[in-house]
C-alpha cells in the first residue's frame, strides 16, 4: 500500500548524494583498507567522565520518564551557556532540550512553518537540509553561497529569495565548507530576516571549532532574538555524536509550542543522557578546546602540504571539522574526482556535489583521522590531484 | 513572532486534560503526601542487567553514531520477536527502531497522512493521540468504544467514519480502559481497514500485560500485513520507559521511507541503549512476566475490594497496567469525581474525561503504586465514592 505523498518525496527526485560514502562502506565492510574522510565523526571515544556520570545516573535510578522540555538542572546549564556567548538573557524557559541537534532542526522547521511554506537555506549545506524542510511539509529554496564569495550568503541573494518565504536556516561555522561567516554576513542575514519577517534556525553545532575569527550568534544581534531559533548539540563539542542530545533555544513562547511536539514526536530524552550531558558542560572550556585541538592540527597538516602546489586550493578552512578543497584545476567534477580517488588510492571524500550545486568541483575533506593517518591520506590526495591535474593540461 | 499555525493548534482548542495530574504533583511538590495513580509507569527501575549491558557498550566505545534505521542485532530480535508474535515472516528490513514508541506513532501517522487527511483514532484515547496525529498535518476523526458495549470499537461506527480517511490507530491492550480487543473488534477492525483501504496503526506497546484472553496482533489477520504498522516499545514490557527504545514494523517498502524520515527527524537511537534493549530482549519471557506480574497482582486487589459494593463497578481489565473504574453512581462526572478525591483523600487519579468523551463518568486507575500502598488507596477509593454515592442517593 502506498505511503503518503509527504514521505515518498522527502529526499526530492534525485539521489540524495550520499553514494560515494555507502560505496566506501561497502569497500571497507568487504576488507578493503578504505582511508574515510567522509562524515563529521570524532576519532575518538565519549571520554570516560562523562560515561561514568551516565552510569551513576542510570543506576541511581533515574531511569523513568524524564520531563518533555528537559531535566531543569540541563536546560539551566544550557540557558546559562546561551546566556554567556550571546548576551541574551536566556532562562529555562528558552530551552527545549531535543534527542540531538537533527531532532532540534526538525522541531524549529516544525515551528516556523506550515505546509507549502517556502523555507530558505544556504546551497552549500548539510545534507539532511532539504529533507528536514520537506518533513514538515515545507518547501526548500536554496540560496547559493559561491566561492568567489568564500562561500559567504550575500545578503542581495537572500532578499531576492526572501519575500514570502518564512524561514531562512544557517550554519556557522559551516558543513561543509569550514567557512566561518563574518560580522558582515551576519548583518546582511539579519537585515533581510527582520525586513521579511523570517524566522531565522541558526544551526550552531560547530561553535566550539573556530580556528580563525569568532563565532557570532545571529541571536545576538539587535532584534534578533525574537525571531531567531539556535540549534545546539553536544555531538561535536563533546564528541557524544551517538548519545542524541541536543537543544533549541529561542524566544519562551514558541519554546513552549515545541514542548507540546516533543511530547508528540519523541516525549522526551533519557534522564541518565541528560545527567551525562550535564556532567559533559560542567567540564568546562578547557575540555571542550581539547575535543577540538585534533581538528586544528590536521588543518595545519593539510594547510603545510598544500603549500608549494597548485593543483588543489583550500577554502579558508576557519572553523568545523573540515577542509573544502578547489579541484577544478583537475578538469574533474567533485564526484567524478571523489569517485576516482576513491578507486584508485582508497581514500574516500565527499563530492562538494553531495551538498548542493555551490560547491561542484570541490570535495570535503573530514579532518577524522588519527594525525599520521590523516597526513599519508593529504599527501596521497595532493598527488592524486596533480596528477590529474597535469593529465587535464596534457589533454 | 508567531509560530506555525500548525503547531499552535496541537492540542486543539480545548485543555489537555492533564490538569489534575499537574495539580496532584504540585501538592506533592509541596510536601502533601499524595498518592499518585496517573501515570503509566513502574514502581521499579529499569533492571541493573539492561544497565550493566548499556554501560558495557557504552565504555566499549559504541558512543558514535549508530546506524539511522537500528543496529542490526536489534533490527533482527525485533523480527524475530514480530515473527513469533504474528505468524507474518518479518525481516531486518521491516522493522525501524525508534527513539521510543511516541516517536514511532509520529512516524507512522507521517507515513500514513498527508495534510489534510482524515485519521481515525478510537475514543477513549491515550492522551497524545489527536495531538500525534496533528502533529503531521492530518485531521484527528474520533470513533467512539462506549462503555455499553464494553469499550470494544464497533464495526459499524468504523464503517461509517471510514470514508475518505487514510488512517485507523487503534490499540489493545487499550489504555485507558484495560480491554483487550476480542477476535471479533479484530475482525471488523481488518474489514473496514481492508474495505475503505486504510492503513491500520496497531500500538501494541501492552502486548505483554495481557490477564484474560489473548493478545492477537491485526498484522497477522488475513491481508493485514501489507497495511498495517505495528508499534511497540520496551517501555512497558521491561520497565525501560525513560531509555525511549521502540520500534515500528510494517511493509518493507513503507519501512524505507520511515528510515529517510528518521535521518531527518531523530538520526537514530544512541547505539548503548540499543544494545542495552538487545539484552533486554534476551531476557526472555520469564523477565517479562515478572515485570507484569505487580499489575496482575494489584488488579486483583482492586477487584477483591470492589467485590460487596456497587457504588464502583470495574470495566473488566483485561490487561495493560490501568484499571478503569465506572464511578456514574455517585451523580459525578469523572472530572469532578477525581478532583473530590484529590482534595479529601490524597488520591490522583486520571479522570476519563481526559481520555475523550466515550469514558465520561469513569476513572483511570493505574496500577503503579506497591500493594500495600496500592491497596490502602483503592479502599479509600472506594468508600469514598461509596460515600458520593449515598449523598447522591440522598439528595
Amino acid at each position: 500500500m502506498k505511503a503518503s505523498n509527504r514521505i515518498r518525496t522527502l529526499t526530492g527526485t534525485g539521489d540524495d548524494g550520499w553514494g560515494l560514502f555507502l560505496r566506501a562502506r561497502a569497500m571497507k565492510a568487504a576488507g578493503e583498507p578504505v582511508l574515510e574522510l567522509t562524515i563529521g565523526e570524532h576519532d575518538i571515544p565519549t571520554d570516560p567522565r562523562i560515561l561514568a556520570a551516565m552510569t551513576a545516573s542510570a543506576r541511581g535510578g533515574h531511569t523513568g520518564y524524564a520531563a518533555v522540555p528537559g531535566i531543569p538542572a540541563l536546560r539551566d546549564a544550557v540557558a546559562a551557556r546561551l546566556t554567556e556567548r550571546t548576551g541574551v538573557p536566556t532562562s529555562r524557559d528558552n530551552v527545549l532540550i531535543t534527542p540531538g541537534g537533527q531532532a532540534g532542526l526538525f522541531a524549529a522547521h516544525h515551528a516556523a512553518c506550515d505546509e507549502g511554506d517556502r523555507a530558505l537555506f544556504i546551497d552549500p549545506y548539510y545534507a539532511t537540509y532539504p529533507a528536514t524542510i520537506r518533513s514538515v511539509g515545507a518547501v526548500p529554496v536554496p540560496v547559493q553561497a559561491v566561492p568567489e564569495d568564500g562561500f559567504q550568503p550575500q545578503e542581495t541573494a537572500l532578499a531576492a529569495a526572501a519575500p514570502g518565504a518564512k524561514s531562512l536556516l544557517i550554519n556557522s561555522p559551516n558543513n561543509p565548507t569550514g567557512v566561518v561567516y563574518t560580522p558582515e554576513t551576519l548583518a546582511g542575514i539579519a537585515r533581510v530576516a527582520c525586513d521579511h519577517g523570517l524566522w531565522l534556525i541558526s544551526d550552531e553545532v560547530y561553535d566550539t571549532q573556530v580556528w580563525q575569527g569568532a563565532h557570532i550568534s545571529p541571536r545576538a544581534l539587535p532584534g534578533m532574538a525574537g525571531r531567531t531559533l539556535v540549534v545546539g548539540s553536544l555531538s561535536k563539542s563533546h564528541a557524544m555524536t551517538g548519545s542524541r542530545l541536543g537543544w533549541v533555544v529561542g524566544p519562551a513562547e514558541v519554546i513552549a509550542h515545541m514542548i507540546t511536539l516533543a511530547t508528540h514526536t519523541t516525549y522526551g530524552v533519557p534522564g541518565y543522557i541528560q545527567d551525562a550531558g550535564l556532567h559533559a558542560l560542567g567540564l568546562g572550556a578547557e575540555f571542550e578546546a581539547g575535543i577540538a585541538a585534533p581538528f586544528l592540527r590536521r588543518r595545519e597538516i593539510i594547510l603545510t602540504l598544500l603549500a608549494g602546489q597548485q593543483a588543489v586550493r583550500a577554502v579558508p578552512a576557519q572553523g568545523a571539522m573540515y577542509a573544502m578543497l578547489d579541484i577544478r584545476s583537475t578538469g574533474l567534477s567533485g564526484e567524478e574526482f571523489a569517485g576516482r580517488l576513491l578507486e584508485a588510492e582508497k581514500i574516500a571524500v565527499m563530492p562538494g556535489e553531495s551538498f548542493g550545486v555551490a560547491a561542484a568541483g570541490h570535495i570535503r575533506v573530514a579532518l577524522t583521522l588519527p594525525d599520521d593517518q590523516f597526513g599519508e591520506a593529504a599527501n596521497r590526495l595532493i598527488r592524486f590531484a596533480n596528477l590529474c591535474a597535469a593529465r587535464d593540461g596534457a589533454d
